[in-house]
């Protein structure tokens, strides 16, 4: 890096800020790209890592690999922890510090439990690669101890998974759980048989996919239905422990014993998000997300844009949703401002250009919305694949992605069905100590 | 199971394991499979799982996937803990047990520190799969510090890897990483130089490989020399803490300073070796191997095996050594034994046919020794692919590690650089959170 040429800072490297960095890097400007892991992560494919069919590396590739030809693009695996827009700064966990001309912030999101901090501990969410492996741990282990376990109703409950939050995510996952219950765990075990698990999705609004148009909702919920998915929608979560949930639903209340909740309910913006309303006065939503001005900067700061699951941006009257289109679309807006404003020109309002929604229900069933063309079931999951499959980054990705995707459809089985590493919060007696 | 069959039960499901069901399963007998581990591991690609080539699931098989279409095998996750010969039984952890006709006892072995706690908390060693991944995180978390430090001294330190022990472990690590240093990474960092790691191979004996002929000790070395490791033999490890090792060699002293130290020096066999010797006053030798009788039985009890690293048994003057075509040999050996046993026949001796080893120092290079075939180079690289890759468990496995292993032969990439999970003995000053 030259030190005298424009030096962009892009905190995060998830859609967003990749793609920012993307449309930069072919420029004459210095980027340092900041993320406090070292891989970018293809998030709608988590589940399939937590569920046990992809490992790790098929959905994540390093971010050093990605620009290692780019010499303008210098990579830092740090955490963001503080902004000064004024001295134009960013301070990281190390106590090391960064100066910039302009700053994207792209630092995504974080479950969000509404403040109840215990069901936090016990729940699991798929924030990120370790807690997906966490999930896969604990369903896996709980498979285990049922196999060991004599008393009838502990044994119901290691086989109870609950699901809260019937969006994109919590139906995937319990699409994919009742799979493996049903396809994959077959013959597995002696004593208990997988096919007797329950999986529960409880939504609090009145269907699931609440997001989606209501006609998908419906075949959403039969497809989950037919693959052996309870769906309890109208249903409040009142308290989630060790081993039991409590949801209130038409006037009752109803106590089920399990050790497995799965947190897919609420989101909140990265606290980068509080800290820039703090740092610069911009107004900030329930969701800790900065609403930002037309071009996604922040008011007042020109050079600061906030992108993705950071930002709050309306387009006909409602805010956009925290996809990866969403993110990727403003990463490169972001990126084309800073460079409008380089040579000089006045910056432009951005607009997302709405391509569809669709979300998986299992092996060869999902539901997709293209632009008012709405499908389901088999043709809808052949679009999901090749969709997911083309945004994969990195052609080793894809090919690697595929293939396990063709044998997983073809045998019923999950190769990546291992035990990995601890789990705090293990089901109750047996220390399984993987 | 019927409950009057004869009931067998292997502790461990690792060559020796796996090799003795695979020989009980087509009989009419009950066997139970017990492993703390939900999964058969092939150990002798872990290094690569440690080195970013191979995912955990490459090298992993669950058990239960084994064995799905046996009805006669049972699966138990847990880990034995006491073994009583007389009343026929073994516990487990959780407290529970299990009764048997027939034992064997597979439990393999653990790294070794010559009682040295104070180095086993602060090296790596490559015990299973978690272990794997540490070294994982550990070497490519020291890069990421060291893009990040002003100290050149300690960016040196960060820059530098020690493995103890040349054995094929030790030389196939040292490999690998001087390897991935100098090709994986290169371009990846922009203030420092991966081509200025420094890799010490270090080993108490004058030659590395010690138990392969002379003439491949040289040409080992050799290999390893024009990769950039510089092997110290007739070394020996007086210390390791936190940021250095201490090294005794020609009546001197030196002190390395490093971040990353590997241990690959010593291996005893697993604790229930000592627990055998105290219930059946078996003899066991200095490594917890347990001496059996010619037919791999424990003396006095003739339904009581120990095979493969838990097992001492000389051939030709000389103990077996822990290798997998040892234990995989005896583990068909001892369910063998059980079978003429149950036929009323009297058992046999155990006789260990040689048929060659080999390890592999880098990317196309190996040597091996296949009853005194002597090869080197790429020669002996392709074969011990093709060993390898016909004694991976499963075909899923075989197809999807041969893919990558073309992948990264062509590429020199290594797709699985990912840095999951947290290190407790992470180096200094930066607090990287993956």
């Amino acid at each position: 890096m030259t030190g005298n040429r424009h030096h962009i800072v892009v905190i995060g490297g998830g859609f967003g800020g990749l793609n920012a960095v993307k449309t930069l890097q072919e420029h004459d400007v210095d980027i340092t790209l900041v993320d406090k892991r070292n891989y970018h992560l293809f998030w709608p494919l988590l589940y399939q890592t937590a569920m046990a069919g992809l490992s790790p590396a098929d959905i994540a590739a390093p971010l050093r690999s990605i620009f290692k030809r780019r010499e303008n693009v210098r990579v830092l695996m740090a955490e963001a922890t503080d902004i000064d827009p004024d001295e134009q700064r960013v301070r990281f966990a190390s106590g090391e510090e960064v100066g910039y001309d302009s700053l994207i912030v792209a630092a995504g999101f974080r479950y969000h439990y509404f403040g109840n901090d215990a069901w936090e501990r016990v729940a699991l969410d798929l924030q990120g690669l370790d807690k997906a492996l966490a999930i896969r741990r604990r369903i896996l282990a709980a498979y285990e101890r049922a196999e060991q376990e004599s008393d009838p109703a502990l044994t119901a409950a290691l086989l109870t998974f609950v699901i809260v939050g019937a969006g994109p995510t919590g139906v995937e996952l319990a699409g994919s759980i009742a799979e493996m219950a049903r396809h994959t765990l077959k013959g597995d075990f002696r004593r208990i048989d997988p096919a007797q698990t329950k999986v529960l999705l409880i939504e609090a609004a009145d269907r699931v996919l609440p997001a989606f148009d209501p006609d998908l909702s419906v075949k959403a919920q039969r497809s989950l239905e037919k693959i052996g998915v309870t769906v309890l929608t109208g249903a409040m979560v009142q308290d989630i422990a060790a081993d039991h949930v409590r949801v209130a639903r038409d006037g009752a209340t109803e106590r089920i014993a399990t050790h497995t909740v799965m947190w897919a309910a609420g989101v909140k913006a990265s606290p980068l998000g509080e800290l820039l309303h703090r740092r610069t006065t911009a107004p900030i939503d329930r969701g800790g997300r900065v609403q930002v001005a037309p071009d996604l900067s922040v008011p007042g700061y020109p050079n600061l844009y906030v992108i993705g699951d950071m930002a709050h941006v309306e387009q006909a009257g409602q805010p956009l949703p925290g996809l990866a289109p969403v993110a990727m679309q403003q990463g490169k807006h972001a990126a084309a401002q800073i460079l409008r404003r380089i040579g000089g020109e006045e910056t432009q309002a951005f607009r997302y250009v709405d391509r569809g929604v669709m979300a998986t229900i299992g092996r060869a069933a999902a539901v997709a919305d293209i632009r008012g063309l709405r499908l389901s079931g088999f043709t809808a999951w052949l679009l999901w694949l090749f969709v997911h499959l083309m945004y994969l980054v990195g052609f080793r990705s894809r090919l690697f992605v595929f293939l396990q995707w063709a044998w997983s459809y073809a045998t019923f089985g999950r190769s990546v069905r291992l035990i990995v590493g601890k789990d705090e919060h293990a089901p109750p007696r047996a220390p399984i100590e993987p």
